[in-house]
Formats: C-alpha cells, sequence, structure tokens
C-alpha cells in the first residue's frame, strides 16, 4: 500500500478544522486534535486520523453530541463518576482524566469511572497526562464487542485495552498501552490491506474453531483474549477483558459486554442499553503518596536500566521497555512527519471536499 | 500420586500449631493459618499448606521474622506504605489490606505499597477481604524471579500474580486471581509429578529456545510470560508482571526485578538488594463512591448472567466466570477435606516430628 508523509501541523490543522465543523467549542478542538495526533505520533496508526471520518459519521448519525456538558455526577475525596453527554470520547477522557489528578491533588489517588463516552483514541494519551505532575497514570476503556471469552461463540467483550504510565528520572517513563486480547483490531487491518494470513491464536470462526482468515469478524468470527487458547492462559485475558468492562462500564452506569455501541455508525446499537454510551476508567496516583517521588525516580532508572541491559535471546538486539518503540516513532514522526496510507489519504479528503476545507 | 484426604480443622488446627511454635503471636496466627488453608480450600494446591515447611525454613535461616511490628511508614487520606519487618506475607497481607479497607470507608479508595514482607499465599484471599464491605478489592505481588521478559534469557520477573475481586447480588462474586505468566509455577509441579510434558509457550530453554521440559528452570531456563511468543502478545504479559513488579516494590521500597529474594531457603537473597523483602500491591474501592452498592449489584448480576450464559463452542459446557472453579472447590473442600498428596503428607509429618506436636 503506498503511502503519502503529512507533517503533524497539516494533520493537526486539518482535524481541528473537522472538529470545528462538527460545532465543538474551540477547547473541544484542540483536545480532541491532541488526542487523535497522538496515536499518529505515536506509530498506532488504527487509532489516529484514520478514524475521523468513523467521528464524523457517528456525529451525523446523532451518536456523538459535539457540544456536551461533561460533569461529575457522583464523587468522594478520591474517586468521581463523569457523564460524558455523548460527547467525543476525545474530549470526555482528557477532561476525565484531568478530574483524576485533581482529585489526586488533595487525596493521594484519583480513581474517575466515565459513562456516556465514545471512542477515546489511545489510551495511553490519556494515561501520559499524569507524567508532568509527578504522578502514575492509569486509563482503561471498554470497546465495540468482537472479543469471545474462552470456551465461547459469542463476542461479548472489546479489546479493552489497558494503559499505565510511570514516571522515571533521567529515563524516559515506563508506559504500557495494549489491548487484553492476543492482537488489536488494528493488526488485523494491516493485514487485510496486505492481503496476508493472521498466525493461529488471533482469531476463532463463527464455531469457535481456529482461523487465520483477517476478514474473519466479517462472517462472526471473533478475536480471542491475550493467551490465543486455554492451555496458554486465554482464560486470563477474559479476566483482563472483564475488569476493564467491569470499571469502565458497570462502575460508572455505561453499557457492558454485548451492549456496548459499535463504533462504526452502520451498525445500530442494541435497543436494549443497560446503560449509557461506553465507558472509560482513569486512575492518577501521586508518587509522593507513597515515597519521596526523587527516591522512586531513582529507583524506576535502576528498574529500566537493568532490564534494558538485560541479556538477550540470539538475533535480537535488545529487550524493549514498554513505551519505548512509541517513543521513538514520536521523535521520528515529529521531525519526519506522518505517513497516511493511499485509503486514508483518500477518505480525508473525501472529507475536505464534504466539509469544503482544505486538506 | 497417592493421596490421603484431612478435614479442614485438622490442617488449620496443625497450622496454628506450627506458627505457634514458630513464636507468632497468636493473631498472627490466626491470621497466617486462615491466608494458608484459603489456597488449600479454593484448590490452589501449590500454595497452601504444602508451604508450609518452606516458611518455616525460612524463619530457621532468620529470613522470616515470626514477631514483626507492621507498620505504616508513609501516608495520605487514600494512600500507605507498609513496612512488614520481615513479617510472614500470610500475616503482613491482610493487615495492609485491612488499611486499604479502613483508607477507602475516609477517602473512597485505599490503596496500599508494602515492603519488607515475604510470600504471601493467594491474592485472591486478599482482594476477597473487600467484599463483605461492599467494595472492590485488589492484590499483587511480585515474586521470585523465574520469568524471562520477551527477547531475554534472563530470569528478571516473578510470576506476579493480580487478583481482582468485584462484589455481585444475587450472584457470587468475580474474583480472577492469576499469575501474569502463561503458566503458573504450581502448574510447572504438578507436571514434575506426573513426569509429563508440558505445552510449547509455558517455559523456555537457559538459550531462550522453547522447552517442554518442565524441570527446564533447573537448568537454567525461565518461564514465559502470557502470551507464549511475541507474535501472541508475550510483552502485553511482560507489561503486566512489570506493572505489578513496580507498583509492588518500586512504589514501596521493597526488591525489585532480579532483586527479589527467593522463596526457597537453600537460595540466598542477593547480596547487593536494592530494597527490602519481597513487595506487594493492595487496593480498596467502595462501590458507593461511584454509584449506590444495589445499582452496582444489579448490573454485576446482569452481567455475570450474561456471560454464564453464553453460548459455548462445541464440547463445553459452560464459559466459566473467574471465581467459579474455586468457589465450587471451596465448598465440596468444606464438607468433604482437602486431598493432599504423598510428598505433602511426609513432609507434614517431618514438621510434626520436628516440633513435637501431632500431626
Amino acid at each position: 500500500m503506498s503511502e503519502a508523509v503529512f507533517s503533524f501541523d497539516h494533520l493537526d490543522r486539518f482535524s481541528k478544522n473537522i472538529f470545528q465543523k462538527m460545532g465543538c467549542p474551540v477547547e473541544h478542538t484542540n483536545l480532541a486534535a491532541e488526542s487523535l495526533l497522538r496515536a499518529d505520533l505515536r506509530g498506532v496508526d488504527s487509532h489516529g486520523v484514520a478514524r475521523l471520518s468513523g467521528y464524523v459519521r457517528l456525529w451525523k448519525a446523532q451518536r456523538i453530541n459535539s457540544k456536551p456538558t461533561i460533569r461529575i455526577v457522583h464523587e468522594s475525596p478520591s474517586t468521581a463518576v463523569v457523564d460524558g453527554d455523548a460527547g467525543l470520547g476525545l474530549v470526555v477522557a482528557p477532561q476525565a482524566m484531568e478530574i483524576a489528578i485533581a482529585k489526586a491533588k488533595l487525596a493521594g489517588t484519583g480513581w474517575v469511572a466515565v459513562k456516556n463516552s465514545n471512542h477515546f483514541g489511545i489510551a495511553g494519551h490519556h494515561a501520559m497526562m499524569a507524567l508532568p505532575h509527578d504522578m502514575i497514570g492509569m486509563a482503561m476503556t471498554n470497546a465495540s464487542p468482537l472479543v469471545a471469552p474462552t470456551f465461547s461463540v459469542e463476542r461479548l467483550l472489546g479489546t479493552n485495552p489497558i494503559a499505565v504510565a510511570i514516571p522515571a528520572g533521567k529515563q524516559p517513563p515506563f508506559v504500557a498501552d495494549f489491548a487484553t486480547t492476543t492482537a488489536a483490531n488494528g493488526k488485523l487491518e494491516i493485514l487485510q490491506r496486505k492481503e496476508k494470513e493472521a498466525p493461529l491464536g488471533w482469531i476463532q470462526k463463527k464455531d469457535g474453531t481456529p482461523s487465520s482468515n483477517p476478514n474473519e469478524l466479517k462472517d462472526g468470527g471473533a478475536l480471542i483474549p491475550l493467551g490465543s487458547d486455554r492451555e496458554h492462559g486465554s482464560h486470563k485475558g477474559f479476566c483482563l477483558g472483564a475488569w476493564v468492562d467491569i470499571f469502565s462500564a458497570v462502575l460508572s452506569g455505561a453499557n457492558y459486554g454485548p451492549w456496548v455501541p459499535p463504533f462504526v455508525a452502520f451498525l445500530n446499537p442494541p435497543t436494549d442499553p443497560v446503560g449509557q454510551g461506553i465507558g472509560h476508567f482513569f486512575g492518577a496516583m501521586r508518587i509522593d503518596a507513597f515515597r519521596p517521588a526523587d527516591e522512586f525516580k531513582k529507583h524506576m532508572d535502576q528498574w529500566i536500566e537493568r532490564f534494558r541491559s538485560a541479556q538477550t535471546v540470539a538475533g535480537e538486539e535488545k529487550l524493549i521497555i514498554p513505551g519505548d518503540p512509541e517513543r521513538e516513532f514520536e521523535s521520528e514522526r515529529k521531525k519526519k512527519g506522518i505517513p497516511l496510507n493511499k485509503k486514508v489519504v483518500a477518505d480525508l479528503k473525501e472529507l475536505a471536499q464534504e466539509f469544503k476545507i482544505d486538506f
């Protein structure tokens, strides 16, 4: 798939224009573009501007409210539940994370469950908001049901990612951000474009038997929880996905499990909702609520240095610290621009034409 | 391996006698026996009375202090760091969890990092302490390094389990409790006893190549993070294990990574410690810090009922809700007793003889 390269500024300006055309107030426009572009910068191409037209279609279908009143509906010293008012998850999430950070300043930690939201981009971006405050950040979200729990043929969970961002001293922060499935849906999309087969253990057929067809989900197949099969611990991946679902939605009052509304506008949400919109869960923990931050950072440096210098298996250069590859992408793409594949470029051009703006 | 069956009361009394002989005060004796026996009841045979002689050997080696002064060394409204004073993890952990619960009563949530502790038994037991308080409980711990991160041949992490216990209404609680490796070490021990091979993806040889030999760890091999290999997401299992290690030890001031002292008394702890003892991390979240508990429980019931009734793959009776198998074990073994294999019985008899008590 041939690619064209665009500067960060170009795509940032374009995304802001689109969010503005959707009617987002300017503060929301900035937050949304920042969340969205962070995915492109960090190499998570499936969650960046490639999704812009998807958000627009949900807005047209009146499933995204571009002028939400995002508010706390319940709270304690260290917790809050936020109603996203059907806003863009790209806006609701950073606002909820700010509340978690504010709670942590006073109570040591802050934990915010969110209902009535939409797809929030990459979890890692929100978790990383805690870092400049010398806090550990956490972010998780439920998502459209595409995953069959161990022993099941039904798609009951989303790829439900978890992100944990932990500050260090001289070393860059530790940033884990991963789907709780063997492979994220974005990995399948790459194989579909390249017309390649998927490894066994990523996908199952409609009847639950193994499949290597990356298009299997279109025929009723499902993604598999991290672990691939029971013998290799897929029940643990199911535990992780279930945990994210319950924290994000049962705690907040959002839809959970198979009731989570689909991201794609051409599929209607279930007619018997059990809550409002999709759910997220955020956490912020002040380091010095546990020990002095400089002491902690000194040990995080030592942790990272020890692991990074570990002896590797033959043929592998180094052990990868969570966050390393994405940080390298970010630094490279800020300088050299963001490559987009032909299909995404065509998609953005169509949006430009529709909204009568330049691309 | 032939087995004999013992009543809960018999093993409970025996364990209490042993802890008493070690010099534990009576409150600690009760807490320790409760933590230990819970593993046997719940079918986690590797973590119950089978480990009793291991604790005794560590105490003899002066690595376990039977009369610890367990105290808070740092705190905020929602957090604390606890120094376990080299006590039995079986005692330190429930005391730390009580602190998390007390914090949650006032601040909505409570988060306790523990240093200077020892092996704490099963994580699920401690997490479940939150349930009667209408709280969600979490427990994690680091452990002796047996696990090689993705791309590495070095054993840098323990099997670092995570437990999450979530109350429901009419349904029994959701209780996930799992090692962050493809298979827990206890699974290898079962294969060793049965002289069976392990599935590929559980273990690697000293040079990092795949192995099916359950004794491979004795030759410098390593357990593998959940996911089995890079293509199937072992880097995500590594993220999980690393997260547990950092929360348990870098936040608290315990030893982390390859510096975690070994559980077995015949291996000495590293001579260049980076902290004190092993580390744990506990959390308690009051349900009504998010939404009314009865509302939450109604939805948890619906979540559990929907998942439990999901359509299964051919040949599988039902989808397993986390906590179901352990609860069934617990109810069965309370009634019919706890089966112990011959080697464990011999071990306990030896302890009885040594301490001049009945078995």
